[in-house]
């Protein structure tokens, strides 16, 4: 007879591409990484060990009792249950309290105020009155979003007059938003960064270099590790803003920052995000220990590996659905064939226009170079 | 509705450490990785859609009939039953004609000599005469080998007079191990060394640099790629020749030659592995392409993706079981902890003396640091 110890299991609920990718690392860890999906065939099918309606509390909870720790592939599961899920002693990573800020963009704009943390100007909207004037205060635009239920460019809108909120305003859907709308300064920005990191219950912390994300139409199109052109200062203080987050809101594993780079040169958070994220995709190849395993390490409680670069710099280019046809996946031959430096990576997914169906990751000397490859390797891809 | 191209599907017969370690790329790839495993609770358990006797015809039929393609975590089915398959038209790869060198040192080595490779002095053995006469004309010494049935040290002797193989040539069990035994030079080397390398159905080939290996008892305890003191001519030679196994044998996937480093400079090959090997283990993190992701490219007729290194040097040991109690995942914390810059790899094994259990990876820039860090967190796990 041999002995083993039972892996840690790591339940995880969603199953989309987030959870699928925690799938390779939970391999090599022996943590046995489960998932709650929505659907069968999903992402992450092959570690689906249950499927069902995350917002129903018996559900989760069913699915809470077959593993050690529960952790997400997004942030949508509600509060309620996931407090329930805490007072029934379950360990949830992050916690109930630190989601409640990614699920409500206005109270997390509150907690980064009281901080002290770089944002844009922003106000808490509930009447016409109160938008006209934070307009007329920032030169005439503002980025009007629903403190709930926004994503990927979702429940965010560009408004230079009450006009173009009149719909939000009206007390059905204030009311279905949470009772107020965020406004928020549009900041004149260069461009758009992110700051990666992670943390262990016991605060435990390690962040990766900043990253540039390129976006279309509200949705990362591209990342390029570590941002260009940003002195060591920058680099400091956008892990610092990351720290401060992380341990202000008590957020355990990956976080990410979404940040502007203003004209001025100020970095002003945008978005949070408490989960691996597209902008940490990169990682798998270019850092020592990818986001995917950090996350696992970081809810299972164990000790963070080195964010260490593998290279000078990583591209990662994302696959976005062109049509209903093209899955990316029958072309990996052609792409391959060409680019043998380039690392492709598929979440499983029927093909629809716009959707984040992959990517495509080359690490290079330079960004130049690494750019150049990974968007000559998707565009084989695409064509 | 969307659409989405059937993913292909690679069967591997076996469910050991190799096995599992294709399921990650598998995942990365969109390529659906299921395996014919000899028990439940496998290694490559989380792949596993079938569990059989991999001896056994009509178990392996439905295996295949199930898959778009047959690969192997090991070299142990028979002949018989690969030759069936592919006279009902599915896909072996490698191939039955190739997998017949492996499954017999004999043959490998007359197929070996007609290419002209350089190896150790042998001869075919079904005598104690004309053992007595090899060991004369080898200095007094010689290797005994099993032609069928061996691994990791098993069914090799070293032997110095007939006495010592009397068993051996007993009738019963000359005939049980194929007829003859094979009797090779006992090379007096300085070194061991592997070439690994891949090959697809067309012909396309890619080799990693050459490794030392560091054995102990027979079995792989560290691996240094690349070779330490090796010059580009030699580099070449050790490439040349595991194209020319490759080619010369019909290989297809990945193949490992191992060889000794002669006292006087020469390269003699010693065994041959048609499948993802131990040697190759370091390239999940050192090599831009890993032996699994290879081997799953080469099996299914995708173009092969670049074996360039990472970093300077990567080193990986073993974590070879210390007894029926450390699992060594149980400890993982401890060594993370001491050590953010190594890799874990576990292969969820129950504890056994001597047993592969997982094995440790770190990459730096000179082989005595990896190695140094290496050797530091796999003494954690193991003390």
């Amino acid at each position: 007879m041999t002995k083993s110890q039972k892996p840690k299991v790591v339940g995880v609920i969603g199953g989309g591409q987030l959870a699928r990718m925690m799938l390779a690392p939970g391999i090599h860890l022996g943590l046995d990484v489960r998932v709650l999906a929505e659907t069968e065939g999903s992402s992450a099918g092959l570690g689906a060990t249950m499927v069902g309606d995350y917002n129903q509390l018996e559900v989760v909870l069913e699915f809470a009792k077959s593993v050690d720790v529960i952790t997400f592939d997004h942030e949508h599961v509600p509060l309620s249950v996931l407090r329930e899920l805490e007072s029934r002693g379950f360990s949830v990573q992050p916690p109930s309290k630190a989601l409640a800020f990614a699920q409500n963009k206005l109270h997390m704009r509150q907690r980064l105020t009281e901080l002290g943390l770089p944002m844009p100007a922003w106000a808490e909207i509930q009447t016409a009155e109160q938008l006209e004037a934070f307009i007329n205060q920032n030169g005439g635009v503002a980025i009007l979003k629903t403190p709930i239920g926004g994503y990927d460019g979702k429940g965010v809108r560009v408004v230079r007059s009450v006009a173009d909120a009149a719909d939000w305003l009206s007390p059905n859907i204030l009311e279905s938003v949470g009772g107020s709308l965020l406004a928020e300064e549009k900041v004149d920005f260069v461009r758009e960064l992110a700051q990666l990191s992670a943390r262990r219950p016991n605060g435990e912390f390690e962040s990766w270099p900043l990253v540039q994300t390129n976006q279309q139409n509200g949705v990362c199109a591209e990342v390029i590790a570590p941002a260009p052109n940003v002195d060591a200062e920058r680099l400091q203080q956008a892990a610092e803003i990351a720290r401060t987050v992380a341990d202000g809101l008590g957020v355990t594993g990956v976080l990410a920052v979404e940040m502007f780079e203003s004209r001025d040169g100020r970095l002003l958070i945008n978005e949070l995000a408490m989960r691996p994220h597209n902008s940490g995709h990169f990682s798998i190849e270019g850092s020592v220990t990818s986001q995917f395993e950090q996350h696992l390490r970081a809810v299972s409680d164990l000790p963070l590996g080195s964010t260490q670069a593998r290279a000078n710099c990583a591209v990662m280019v994302n696959l976005l659905g062109v049509d209903d046809q093209n899955d990316f996946v029958s072309r990996f031959g052609a792409a391959m064939q060409a680019h043998p430096l380039a690392k492709f990576h598929t979440y499983g997914k029927g093909a629809r226009k716009g959707r984040k169906m992959g990517h495509v990751t080359v690490l290079a000397d330079s960004a130049e170079l690494a750019l150049e490859q990974a968007r000559a390797a998707a565009a084989v891809l695409r064509d």
